[in-house]
């Protein structure tokens, strides 16, 4: 074991659950010896080079397992991707303050910043454990059989398709909601858990796994419009046409890009808008609604998997404990190993890192715009217990009297 | 008493504990002896005219009490207003089935149908009770302290900018979430409930009670920016200028209009985005994302005020028994009578239909973008209990090393 400090910080969306892993590493680590102190980077990797520490030492157990239990990223976030000049600047700073054992909460650009870092320390032949814990609402880490966050944000969006299959119901028309996720549909197809009766909504699910035609999509609507007087779709914001390009930015007048070169998606209800305006005026169907889920689905207080809170607090405790006891770098991975069980690996991070996982053929239906089977059994252990559930009346019809 | 059988029947947006109100005048029907049969019209006053009903005296309890925690309108809505022609017609159907008592779920014109319906009733000699039982989530009816679904989306609308605040400490900047209400301002103001910490959003909330200024708003944005480093904002889809005219229209290319005559303002992203723009351009700030919290408000599964739920069943159950006991037509009315108790009154149909209650002066605060502390004791025993927490670490902050 290494002496020294720990760092753990982290990185990109927030999600329900990324505070479980937070204090899962951390009140792990307090439990070592050979640990001097344990810090919390601010912001990111943001607050390491700008040496923006809490000492988490001092922080009680109490309190920490409140935060614990609070939504969003406690330590603040970060969407800087650092590039090599800018690990070797994290490099220093950790050297600087005797950490030996870095952290990462994150995603994709997160288990990749750890993989340099860690390749800067073994260039300067300095004993530091860099361990990437993972975290996405996204789902899209490879190796993972799911990762921390997800079960969540998709147990809101089931709840939220759920809700607006009731009220659309009530008043029938044209529903489409815009659900997160730029290449990997997860998120959007988790609408499908909303669905308890076969009439029930979503009808049509729209992932970016497959190309989206506007027509098509259209003529899908109307289909189901004329058949049910209704029809509920859940689009995944990173739908896109067969040249790759997102259906969002044939509208935007003024396409905004991240530091990683990304299309802005989240944050603008444009998507939803221009289909409903597409729906309206090619179908003719007059009632036709539209909603952008935004940012409720990863912040939203008071929805929650507790199978996600608990893997969540696993992979923080896995991380310590595979960098206390283990002799390699790496990232916590989480594999399934029963009907719901699972158990957790320490992958090499040049396995994990800057790779996107998308959803299997095997999850998407022939038709190109549902799920399969496969998916719902995939799927439902994950948003854990105390799942609402609707109601509705039996079909006890009155004679008519009148008869007009 | 009169003889004959029951309808009930629900009107306009749904409201996730419409179907506790439901289920309250059917069960408490179902007790009466002079009551014939219990049935629901399908789709409100639509279902009436087409001689649409279930025969509710057919449904078991239980399954009752499963609708009654299910969200949205069971029996189906409308938005039609009837007219006098139209309650007529109403009023012939009840006939022909020989109905003895109608009570009608619903907001401002619903209560107005009550009273034509009822007056149609009169004039033709004809022994019809008529009870108008309140539901709004705008919660903009007169005479009441509150109106049942209006508890439940303030707290699903606290509970959304309590998880917006938190995301956005994490990733600063400025967010815009706007909320449903046209004339009135109450569940734009619930929003203030989400607020725990002094610096905690949101930080402003614009009201459809007092005229926006485009202007002023880009300025009290950028001064809590510049202050805080972010800033949230909660934002009326009613909001206004001082001519009267919504801010929406001035960019929709397409004005929608309801039945009502009403411009169509839910079901697109338009006014949070336009404001999102008019922020980045005349601000220059860079990050600033807008939601629109659409349907999710009234119709999520799984966010529900337990004292709303109560409240929803009792003016149900006391539209029966005042349909049954007493020998006048009305409106139930909530009022309050301690801190936190209600009783319920029947109030006569005049003195709330049509009608339009909106935030009283003392909500508000003097600079037009907040509440007032009498604001938040009124609503806060409103969102019943379990209302999730939000914990923060102590800045423990650790002295720089490198202090470059």
């Amino acid at each position: 074991m290494f002496k020294g400090k720990v760092v753990v910080a982290q990185g990109g969306g927030p999600t329900a659950v990324i505070n479980q892993s937070m204090v899962g590493a951390v009140l792990e680590s307090r439990k070592f010896r050979n640990v001097e102190l344990v810090y919390g980077a601010v912001h990111g990797v943001r607050g390491i080079v700008d040496e923006h520490f809490l000492d988490l030492t001092q922080e009680t157990t109490h309190n920490l397992e409140m935060v614990a239990e609070t939504p969003s990223s406690a330590l603040g976030s970060t969407r800087e991707k650092p590039d090599l000049k800018y690990c070797q600047e994290i490099f220093k700073v950790l050297k600087a303050h005797e950490i030996g054992y870095f952290f990462y909460i994150g995603g994709n650009d997160s288990s990749d910043t750890v993989r340099i870092v860690s390749e800067e320390a073994a260039k300067a032949d300095y004993g530091l454990r860099c361990i990437h814990i993972p975290k996405t609402i996204d789902n899209d880490l490879v190796v993972n059989d799911h990762t921390p966050g997800f079960p969540s944000a998709a147990r809101f969006v089931a709840q939220a398709f759920s809700g607006v299959n009731l009220d659309n119901q009530a008043l029938p028309g044209v529903y489409i909601g815009v659900v997160m996720g730029r290449h990997a549909g997860f998120l959007t197809a988790a609408s499908a858990l909303g669905k308890k009766f076969q009439d029930d909504g979503p009808h049509l699910i729209y992932l970016p796994e497959r190309t989206f035609d506007v027509d098509t999509f259209v003529s899908d609507v109307k289909e189901v419009y004329d058949r049910t007087g209704r029809c509920i779709v859940a689009v995944s914001e990173g739908i896109h046409d067969a040249s790759g390009e997102p259906i969002i930015t044939k509208l935007a007048e003024e396409v905004e890009r991240d530091a990683h070169g990304n299309v802005q998606l989240s944050g603008t209800g444009a998507l939803a808008d221009l289909l409903v305006s597409v729906v309206k005026k090619k179908s003719g169907i007059k009632r036709v609604r539209g909603d952008t889920l935004g940012y409720l689905q990863r912040s939203f207080v008071g929805c929650v998997s507790d199978v996600d809170q608990r893997e969540a607090r696993e992979v923080g405790e896995k991380a310590v404990q595979y960098a206390m006891w283990g002799q390699t770098n790496g990232s916590v991975t989480i594999h399934r190993t029963g009907f719901y069980s699972v158990d957790y690996q320490l992958t090499p991070l040049l396995d994990v890192a800057g790779k996107t996982r998308t959803m299997p053929d095997s999850f998407i239906a022939a038709n190109g715009h549902d799920v399969t089977t496969d998916f719902l059994m995939y799927l439902r252990p994950l948003l854990g217990r105390g799942m609402p559930d609707a109601y509705r009346l039996r079909d006890n019809r009155v004679a008519k009297v009148l008869n007009r």
